[in-house]
């Protein structure tokens, strides 16, 4: 089977593997896991923050940014789609007690005057507006890149209101490889950001939180509640590290495979591609196939290729370091075969 | 002044002040006022539910009814300028722990295939879809009637996917006697109801909600929580109880006093009226004056008419028993001396 | 029937439905209801506090307390038959999302050097101790005083580790009274109170909460949230006013039927008083009459007497305005004449 | 240094190490992870649970156990000193929304009367006992087991109560080894338990919890909601288990060692053991010293021993797989050198 589903099903490398074996450890609740602590270092100096958490996943990263920089009957304004507010089970509500207040974006990037009048004044009748959250790039917008330019216009308007702005920047270095601009012109407009090391960088779990010391600080304890307080989690963030350090550079190919899928289905009958693709997730539409897109991804199952459905009758891909240029190929030769 | 501000500015009438002073009470928390029990018979009998309890404001039974019908971590469906989700500080998120996911509706009906559309699937990622709230007449749509059609193709679908549907109902009784309906025609399209007694009807305080046996009982507990539970608290569910009986009759005279200030509108200079005016609230688009909301209201307070701003050019009048005919045609007066 | 189940049955005075009838009143939501603001203005200067808030019972103000003093995973410290632990239905936990951590009192005074003992240390394995609740009078321990002193000592250690303290004082009239001593020799010890108007007060409806401003002002959006926003309140206020300044003198007559109630007792077979008698409270039990609780106020419900089970032999009887010294001397011959 | 702050420090096996790297992974979110899937079989089976699930802590796993048979409002009924109560950082409240009522045991045995007495009625002003929780071994009562026969008689009492009973067995296995009975005589009695492949069993992370089908299937969505659903865990999950299937044998080597700290103890002067070491875990009041025991932890860390405080005057000793039978030797020359 060729695995288009999603980047997250990437499997660790040999040398992923091997890092786990050789790993120092120590108990990371106590502070003392020596592979944690390299690893959250790097991580802070390349994402241009004070301090940085390993965390178990990109949600756990997201609810512990809520939960930090929030406090109950606060609203947090956050795009339509985002994996926070579409994809997270209502756990912001349910754990942050924040009301969601979601602001239809375009290819992710919402606008900063829509966000600058969706925040309330202050009346008892108003939830405070207590955070901002971008995603980028925006998995449901089609891995669309949110310009550091959108970026930097929403974050001046929240220092305006005192409001902190959190990323959700799960696939944050497919942003900064196909942008060719540095992560921090990313990072400098957010005062949070959290990075998955599984997906396109390929590590088996876990992501970083960052920011400064006195979020990480209370970051840490909510870390515990959700129960994220590992043991010997070096074992983990050994491959952690080599996502960190060597993958980053090849998310680029990634990119071209999808470009290449996208030129493929733009040769077939009845699918439009309907995201810009400027990373690794293309998004088809399927309606003119005269299939749902749960039987047109059931209809690729039986050619060995799996995708995931995205609407009623859309259809996504993602390319990632387990699926080769080869792989691709192939998928293209099926799809022209029968499109 | 002539306060158009709102409906809830009424003051009690003779009849209710007089009702309130000669109220039989008892505890009510043992069950033992017994104009509260006959207020609460009859609000049920009215509604066409099984059972009713007393509540302290809108607020509070609005809240009441997401606390009983949904769980942490649930997602409700509603409408984008809805009172819940505009006007109640976020409480929904802060108490039942719900993610609110917003529909935009037109003239504050929904659109029945989006709200199908937007109830969750079973999947891990998701919240499960606990609650479709509406709310009749709606405020920020102008006091616009959700008509029982629309109610209705939105109750068959909730009822396919097993979820119940809340009206918050706080000007029920202005949709009823703007279109001549039946209350039931409303109510019989949802599974609790709740309806202020204060606002158009003119009791001082106080609201109700109504369900069947199971919610109310459960309802209760959730009311003594908020600190809804009242001793003698029959002295205001006196005065609420000629509000029910009484003063529905009136409201088309609230009705005809804002078709009234429509029209006084439509012969101003820059004044745009942007609702249909179903009810007993007008909105106005001052933009046109060159003055933004807070300027005119300011203006016109200088001129002895209080309204609310509703936005950064709007402003909303609301018709009430406080103000008669001629308070209207002084109002009319001005304005037209003016604009 | 002689109702000595609770001081929440007494019914309003003739006087407080006149001044409800008369009473000046306006949209408390607008902040316009003269005599809702001459009661908070009042019950502030009384208690020592810069401001009051009228809430709609004393479950509410203390919830509001909470609420406002703390956050979520914080851990507050009280009595373990306190009111807020045993009676609030655990709506701390579910609204405040606060852990309660208990402590067994002697007389409803908690031992300092406990309370010190209690309060967390900074690590990431506890919650924060976020607020230290007092109750005055003890309602459990049968209307028991918690004297200046044991409040006073309880404070020092709070100030010392930056915890606020709230009193939910019920009662706390009741504990002036019996004392002798002023009101704020209680409430100079706390950072806020909740006080109850109705009760041995005798107001239909309604509790007052006070604090420093910065408090009151987070404390009315709580309120909002809460459903405990109020509209024409002035009707209820206007008998809480008399509450507040008329009725705390009498309260005295209340604590001599009380022991009244306890000497008629002392010379019933089988029956023991436990508690203090410091108020209008008073605990049997009457396990020495081969009945249990249940048994034996369905028995005293037969011959005309009300009261309340309060454990599995424990009975409580409470006095207050509605029942009379020659009630009480009925009660007596009743009991007299059976054990 | 000899290091028996806890058994949380161990370092995975060479064994352990070796699994991580030749590990079979998939993407546990969609199911699809091998290791994960055989070790929540085994761990089932070994359970006596129709299904398990892995999680990444302890923490967690309680926490998800709440969740789970809760909601906002109830009760929960558990020890005083368990670590639900004492080291989650008040998250079942903050969370789950739980109150929170703490029965004192002895030797980590909660009474199944006083239980019975704390389980509430059906009243508004109560909470509803929602969950009893149990903790075996039980850390703050120095590893004591609590016995099935305690178990027995208070899942009896739950039973009749249709309330159900979770363990925290994160070192459920130490009561096994200590007793010599099967895990099942414990698991038997209760509806979901959680065991630790970390602490003794000396995974580097990780935890499981089991209960039946349907309790598994909500658990999993609330693990996600917490940010532990995870991508390749068959990495963490092979060492565990490893954890599960071999290191549970050698748990009374642990026990052993605890022992012969125990009776070196009783040699020294000043310090006195006060609880039964019934398995890996030694309690010392060291007040006899004149040291504090925050001194006495700092003394014997310049010797080159490792320990932790447990209360003002008390000490934790913990024995596990890294260190030897001759550290304990050592650690018992030094201490009897000096006391």
């Amino acid at each position: 089977m060729i695995d288009l589903r999603s980047d997250t099903v990437t499997k660790p490398t040999e040398e992923m593997r091997r890092a786990a074996y050789e790993a120092e450890v120590g108990d990371d609740v106590y502070g003392e896991d020596p592979t944690i602590l390299r690893l959250e270092k790097e991580a802070a100096r390349l994402l241009g923050k004070e301090e940085a958490l390993f965390v178990t996943s990109g949600t756990q990263g997201n609810q512990i940014a809520v939960l930090t920089h929030t406090r109950p009957g606060n609203e947090i304004l956050l795009e339509t789609d985002s994996h926070i507010f579409y994809y997270e089970s209502g756990a912001v509500a349910a754990f942050a007690g924040v009301q969601t207040r979601t602001i239809k974006g375009t290819n992710g990037e919402m606008d900063p005057g829509e966000i600058e009048a969706a925040i309330r004044t202050e009346d008892q009748h108003f939830p405070e507006t207590g955070l901002i959250c971008l995603e980028n790039t925006h998995n449901r917008a089609g891995g669309a890149i949110v310009s550091p330019e959108n970026m930097q216009a929403i974050h001046t308007i929240a220092r305006k209101h005192s409001i902190p702005v959190h990323i959700d920047g799960a696939r944050l270095f497919n942003a900064v490889a196909a942008s060719g601009r540095d992560v921090k012109e990313f990072t400098d407009h957010c005062d949070t950001v959290q990075i998955c090391l599984s997906k396109g960088l390929g590590a088996p779990v876990g992501s970083i939180i960052a920011g400064d010391k006195h979020f990480i600080k209370k970051a840490r304890k909510w870390r515990k509640r959700l129960g994220g307080g590992l043991r010997q989690a070096g074992l983990i963030a050994a491959p952690g590290l080599i996502a960190l350090n060597k993958m980053r550079g090849r998310l680029s190919e990634d990119h071209e495979k999808a470009r290449f899928l996208k030129e493929t289905f733009q040769t077939c009958n009845g699918i439009e591609i309907i995201n810009e693709v400027d990373t690794n997730i293309v998004v088809a539409d399927v309606s003119g196939t005269g299939m749902t897109a749960a039987q047109f991804v059931e209809e690729l199952e039986r050619k060995g290729i799996l995708a995931v459905t995205f609407g009623p009758t859309l259809v996504r891909f993602t390319t990632h370091y387990d699926v080769s240029m080869e792989d691709i190929g192939e998928v293209s030769r099926i799809l022209k075969a029968q499109f």
